[in-house]
Formats: C-alpha cells, sequence, structure tokens
C-alpha cells in the first residue's frame, strides 16, 4: 500500500464536503470528538471546508470512563481555534445506565453498543437543533472489519474518511498537523476501561490494512496474500474478522413478494 | 391499485422469513409491537414462520403516553397464543428523560426522534441477548413517505412488510384474523398525545397510497395523476412528503476520493 498524496487528498475531501454541504442547503457541521485520530482528522477537514464557526464539536463522555479523550479534544478544538462558545458536551452516563437496569447481566459487549448508540442519540438530535449535517468519522479499516456499532458510531450524514484506510488516516493527521497527543495514541474505542481496538482485533492496524488492501483493492486470494510475505495466522485473523461483520454491511433483508 | 392476493403473499413473506432466519443461522426474533397494524401483521408473519415460542415481542411505552398500544399489543399476544414468558417490557421514559434533560427547548419532534431512537436501543439490545433477530415493521407508504426516524423505528435486520402500501397492510390484517380494535385504529406513531399520521400528513394512508403508486409503480407525472381524478391539491401534498424527506434514503454521503 503506497503513501497517499496526502495535500492532494485532503484537497479533494475538503471540496466535497464544501460541495455537499452547499448543494444540501446546510451551513453547520456536528461532531463528535472521541480525541482519536479519526474523528480529529474528520474536523480538522470540516473546518477547512465549512469555517471554524460553523462547525460545533460534541464531547460525550460516560461518567470518568473517556476523560482522557475529553482532554486530547479539547486540546484539538484549541489547536484548531473552534470557538468554545460551539463545543457540546453531555455526560452519557444517566441515560446509559437507567438503560442498563433492564439486566443485571448486562456484559461489556452490550454496553458498549448502547454507549454507542446513545451517543448516535445525541450528536442527531444535536444536529436537528442546529440545522446540521452529522459528520461521521468512520474510516475504512473499521468499515471493512465491521468495527462499528450498526445505528451507533456508524450513524452520520457526511463520512469524509470513509475511502480512507487507518494508516492513510495518520498520514493525514500528520499533514493537518494535529497535536503530537492524537498523532501518538493508541487507537480504542472508549467502550470499557484500557480497551484497545488492536487488543480486540488480535492483530495491528498496520497489519490488517496491507492485508485488507490486497483483499479487496487487489483482490488477491489467501495464498496471494500468504505469498507476498504475511503470517498465515495473521491473515486468517483479519479475514475471519471481515468475514464475522459481513452480516453488517447486508442488512436488513427485505421481502419483496410479488404483488 | 388493486388488492392483493392474501394468502399467496402471506405465504411468499413467511417462506421468505423462514428461509432467512435459516440461511442466517437464527431461531429467535424480537419484535417491537406498538398495537397497531404493521407491527401486528408482521408479528402474525413472523410467528408463522419460526413458532410462537421462538417469537419475543417487545412493548416500550413512554411513561402513561402508549398504554392503549400496551393494550392492544398485549391483546394481539394473546390472540396469537405467544407465551407470555417471552414478552419483553421496559418503560423508555427514565432514560429518555435524561437524554431531553439536555435542553430546556426540546420541542415534540426532536422528543419522538429520541424516544423511536431509544426503543431502537432496547430492541437491538434484547436481539444481542437472546441471539435474534430483529423484526422491522415498516410498510411501503412510510417508506417512500420518509415517515421514520432514521436509526429509529426505520433500524432492522429483516423486513417482512416493507414492499406492501399501507392499504396492503389492512388487507392481511384482515387475511390474518387480527383483532378488531386492531384493524379499527387509527394509525398513530404514539409520539405525543393525540398525535395520528394522517393529521400530520394532511391527507389519509388511502390517498397517499394511490398517488404512490401511480408515482412510483406507474412512473406517472403530477398531470397523469391529477387526470386520473385525484385532487390537485392532494397530489401536491404527498408529492412534497416524499420529496421533503427523499434525502432520509440517499444518506450518507460519502467521500470517494482516488487514492
Amino acid at each position: 500500500m503506497k503513501p497517499i498524496n496526502s495535500k492532494k487528498i485532503s484537497q479533494t475531501i475538503v471540496k466535497f464536503i464544501k460541495n455537499t454541504f452547499k448543494r444540501e442547503s446546510f451551513t453547520n457541521a456536528v461532531i463528535a470528538l472521541s480525541g482519536g485520530v479519526d474523528s480529529s482528522v474528520s474536523c480538522a477537514l470540516t473546518i477547512r471546508a465549512l469555517g471554524k464557526k460553523n462547525v460545533f464539536p460534541i464531547l460525550l463522555p460516560y461518567g470518568k470512563l473517556n476523560l482522557q479523550g475529553v482532554t486530547d479534544a479539547l486540546k484539538l478544538i484549541d489547536a484548531l481555534g473552534i470557538p468554545k462558545r460551539n463545543v457540546i458536551q453531555a455526560d452519557i452516563k444517566a441515560p446509559v445506565d437507567e438503560i442498563i437496569k433492564i439486566d443485571s447481566q448486562m456484559d461489556v459487549v452490550r454496553k458498549g453498543n448502547i454507549m454507542a448508540r446513545a451517543r448516535m442519540i445525541f450528536i442527531f438530535d444535536q444536529a436537528k437543533k442546529r440545522k446540521a449535517l452529522v459528520v461521521g468519522t468512520e474510516n475504512k479499516s473499521e468499515h471493512l472489519l465491521g468495527y462499528f456499532t450498526r445505528f451507533g458510531d456508524e450513524a452520520s450524514d457526511i463520512e469524509p474518511i470513509r475511502s480512507l484506510y487507518k494508516t492513510h488516516v495518520y498520514q493525514l493527521a500528520r499533514f493537518l498537523n494535529l497535536p503530537d497527543s492524537i498523532l501518538t495514541k493508541i487507537p480504542t474505542a472508549g467502550l470499557w476501561e484500557n480497551q484497545t481496538d488492536e487488543n480486540e482485533f488480535g492483530f495491528t492496524y498496520k497489519e490488517a490494512d496491507q492485508i485488507l488492501y490486497y483483499y479487496f483493492e487487489k483482490k488477491s486470494s489467501l495464498q496471494d496474500i500468504i505469498a507476498q510475505g504475511f503470517k498465515r495466522n495473521t491473515v486468517l485473523k483479519v479475514l475471519k474478522f471481515v468475514k464475522k461483520n459481513a452480516f453488517k454491511h447486508k442488512l436488513p433483508f427485505i421481502a419483496k413478494p410479488i404483488l
């Protein structure tokens, strides 16, 4: 996978955002910031397209669980020069805890889904209030791996970086001069204490991106990918992850009787 | 619009549900029942496909607002012979009220969206818990009119009646011998006191269905539809509603830079 031309890709995405908002008659954007690289890059590109005053960052920690994320997001907001009055912050703990009460045996995965979806509710409500579009922050690696909560973090109106692998998102982050804390942060969905994406995967984004690139862009077979020098076990793990979550892309199934 | 062959259409949909669950290796279904005709018909068809024991009806009133819906849904559950132990009931008032606290100027539309999305959270969480697919209840009239909350009542894994107009759903309800209370009920999304779909539209489902049928199935022009004997004003209102909500079908917009 070759490095991208960060300058050209940024310009293309910024133009896409600008044109989309204009065509759809919107001036405002809301975007949830986790303090991670995806939302940071998406926010920086949106600001270039719409201007600082028209972008409303939303911070949605769950109690004390995502405080580092809030700190990093506030640093980004400061670095990008977004007006403080635009920042929306709410703690999702109270509503989430009201929902998880239904079941004393709630596991972390179910709780994680509920958190991601509670955030979606806040984000779309703020968009409605501000006549804004919701800027999504999903990258291509997460998308192909199916590493998202349906109707949760994947819900959006516009997706600036959906066509970029995680590796590319880091390249853009460096090009856009984002704070070091964001560039060096370990990727996490922040759904429980010490959760990291790569621990959940059992492989790194760097490994996954190369393998996904051969599999999806070059249409290489398992054998071809292994022949490129990747460990058989890693390739199998990545493709297993893809297949396990492939259902997320084909739902819902719709009955189509002939009337 | 001709009446459908209710027997044949029912059989086709039941077979579709049965085959889909089998192919995807699921035996259980969860379905939210509002007491309205769409969820009642969807539930009755699902039972024919999977058996009473494998269907878990979910009742999600908001405080006292949807109590008539709960009564009607329980009557349906009884009529269909679903085991009482399968029924899941939760009041969404506490979590919804925690969310709407964020804003003292919350209007009924925003509150309605929050309610629809809070229900989605409960439904998908129960599906995860029970290793079940979520049976959606959206009909074609609502779908074409865009009369739904994105990531709310439209969220599902399988849609049995999405290809049927509301008029057809009533035909199936009669064919399936559903309780009279469901057949004669005035359609409502139940999002606020005395809300009815048709008051919100400014036209009836009967009018809308005929006009939507000519517009979408027969590809008739505005003039052609009016020439069929419909009031110009009604046709304009229906098509305006369709166009106002068309954005719901084309989102999200995805940037696709060439890498």
